[in-house]
């Protein structure tokens, strides 16, 4: 396992630090706002047409670069969002947040005080590294795996420790548990993303068991609905060291709403909100009541999106190319023998959008799943890009000297 | 001026933040709830019927307890809420958050680089004292003033400095620049929280010329279109060392939608980012940009809000009942000469929520200026009280022992 930081342009984090407080925009800045851009969801610098209004994909653009559900939000959820709109005079006086909280404790057999809500989980995952890292506790986190976490390490002066994940794409557990003896977070995306590849339930009991005294559990299950995976819920009812993060970005379809559930001990969750807890929208909290309580919601919509991704994956293979693991979420990568960063730049020329690649794997691309049709649109530009020519010469270069500025989508917090 | 540190039940901050990360609810962490309670727009635990769904304030309330706009979003505003929530499926793709970025930067004579979007100016307040406030570096706040900035500090670890207002009810300017030669933030609010009573732009001026070297002003100008005060825009323009607060929450009616702006120098607002910056709700920044660009919204809110005030104010004189200052906002506070806290809970036992007290006046309470109904209620039943001979029998007392927790309302995020 590398022990290295997180690689912002080969600075240090304290030096960054003391730049992003002083400097104007360098180099070094721009990868921090490129961060930050994510966080924003606006647009990366590298992408912005400047003076020239906002930059955003051009009209019949697929995008499948943001594991985003393209079904959005549920006909129950418009509905609540209309109902409460018009009571957005006032902050929320309707009880709506508690409401949700509430029902995702009972569904989730949880007592109430376990679950705070967060306009997506991205806020939670942020504040959980700033309030459980520091200089000198680390953030351990499987690689290639979800980035978020590593960019708030650049705020809590966490080291970074890296975890190859096993041959089949599961996290090591074993291995992110003897990362550190001074882990603060041992971070567990379930399934995982990129490559969608999931951990066994009784490896994560294992890790809670066997981690580091002090050191707490991290379990995005951002993505648990798309898969078979077991969820966790019942080790935070044991009062466990963890915490798991829930958002209702993913098979809600509610991404752009912003939605999301902390769960975890009391004494844990009232740790991360030193750091912030903004009141929440009331047409996002009544958008994903009434999606928790849309009981046809998850088995339909993990059947069409789990329908798609299987045709794409017998696809993709039928026609020799290379699938890393076996994805049972919205995205997948593909091992495509080439820089990621030409493919994707190539994939963009033909207004297909791919997912970004992961310095572990800088040959491999991810995708997400969106509709049959954009996946059609993919399989198309994707066999035009592998056959073209030029493309072709790049076979075995790791580095393509390709402007990452100006094909690096943008990384979304769940 | 006084230099102790905010009384949270007495504890110091340190020992608190000890407390909180390991200890069961307390009296100590019932204060901390509150507080958190706030951020969440949750129900403070006094307040909770635990078990038995939220608590919400009963049919008929009259709410003017937290400077809600009781007009709600205007009509563009929920039209553009209704737009925009289908394409909720995905994170910001069509540019709505920079495009409201973009629109405020215009409107403000501002390069784009110096506004931020928040989700409410709460969040951007709360990180402003994150980043430029520390266990050297104190909050100076005019006292009475809003509250959030020094809830943040117990996140900072700094200390603060609370400056009387002056004898027109204005920040106390001079007293403020000179309350620490190490302050990190100069917090003024304007018009104020909770007197309504403004504080001239020379004045502002004047304290960003004679700041201490190394202090930010934090001008939070929530309130600002209610009143004739003039904004300072253009010392953002001009590269000073400030950040201007924004909010959506007020005259433009979105308090439960949540949308605000951070404006300020770039390298001051990357600041703020390092503590996290969510992605905006597309339906937030969607409805905050259609009320930016509705040019009758606030001349007409504006003579709205401020003709109630000016009935509310004028029928309190006319019966003898005490204003304090000449409030331009839609707050202002009443001198009781009763506990205020027993005031407080006489209007609620008459279902007419009013607003809070603080500890220099504990005499004192906010009331906010809801619709002309509210306010005939609101009339009906102060008189009531204030001629009620139970509670004249209390005159002169500062603690009625009334318990806090069943009558604090809550605090609210801007």
């Amino acid at each position: 396992m590398s022990q290295q930081p997180f690689d912002f342009a080969r600075m240090g984090r304290r030096s960054f630090l003391r730049a992003a407080a002083f400097a104007a925009a360098t180099p070094i800045l721009a990868e921090a706002d490129l961060a930050h851009a994510a966080q924003a969801g606006a647009v990366p610098a590298g992408l912005a047409v400047h003076g020239q209004g906002p930059d955003v994909p051009p009209p019949g653009a697929v995008l499948i670069n943001a594991n985003e559900n393209p079904l959005g939000p549920s006909k129950a959820a418009l509905e609540a969002i209309a109902k409460a709109a018009p009571l957005g005079g006032r902050y929320d006086r309707i009880g709506e947040t508690e409401m949700l909280a509430m029902t995702f404790a009972e569904q989730h057999g949880l007592k109430k005080g376990y679950v705070e809500i967060y306009a997506g989980s991205g806020e939670a995952l942020h504040y959980t590294v700033l309030a459980f890292t520091s200089p000198t506790r680390s953030f351990v986190t499987a690689d290639p795996s979800y980035e978020a976490g590593m960019y708030a390490t650049l705020t809590s002066g966490a080291k970074i420790v890296k975890v190859p994940l096993t041959s089949t794409y599961a996290h090591d557990v074993k291995a992110l548990v003897a990362a550190d003896p001074n882990a603060g977070v041992i971070y567990i995306c379930n399934p995982n993303n990129p490559t969608g590849t999931l951990t066994s339930k009784a490896d994560i009991v294992w890790a809670l068991d066997n981690k580091p005294k002090g050191a707490i559990l991290l379990v995005d299950e951002a993505y648990i609905h798309l898969s078979d995976a077991e969820d966790v819920m019942d080790m935070v009812a044991a009062d466990k060291d963890l915490i798991v993060l829930r958002t209702f970005s993913k098979i809600y379809g509610m991404a752009g709403i912003r939605a999301g559930v902390a769960a975890g001990r009391p004494d844990l969750l009232a740790k991360l909100k030193a750091f912030g807890q903004n009141p929440m929208p009331i047409t996002s909290s009544a958008a994903a009541r009434a999606s928790l309580l849309d009981s046809d919601l998850i088995p339909a919509r993990k059947k069409l999106i789990g329908d798609t991704r299987r045709d794409t994956i017998a696809w993709l293979k039928a026609n020799n190319y290379k699938v890393i693991g076996d994805s049972q979420s919205n995205c997948l990568m593909i091992d495509t023998g080439l820089p990621g960063k030409a493919v994707m730049a190539a994939m963009k020329a033909r207004n297909v959008y791919i997912g970004r690649t992961w310095p572990i794997w800088p040959n491999a691309v991810r995708i997400s799943v969106g509709t049959p049709e954009d996946m059609a649109a993919f399989k198309t530009a994707f066999k035009a890009v592998m056959e073209n020519k030029a493309m072709a010469e790049l076979k075995g270069a790791r580095h393509a000297g390709v402007d990452l500025a100006a094909i690096e989508p943008r990384l979304h917090w769940s």
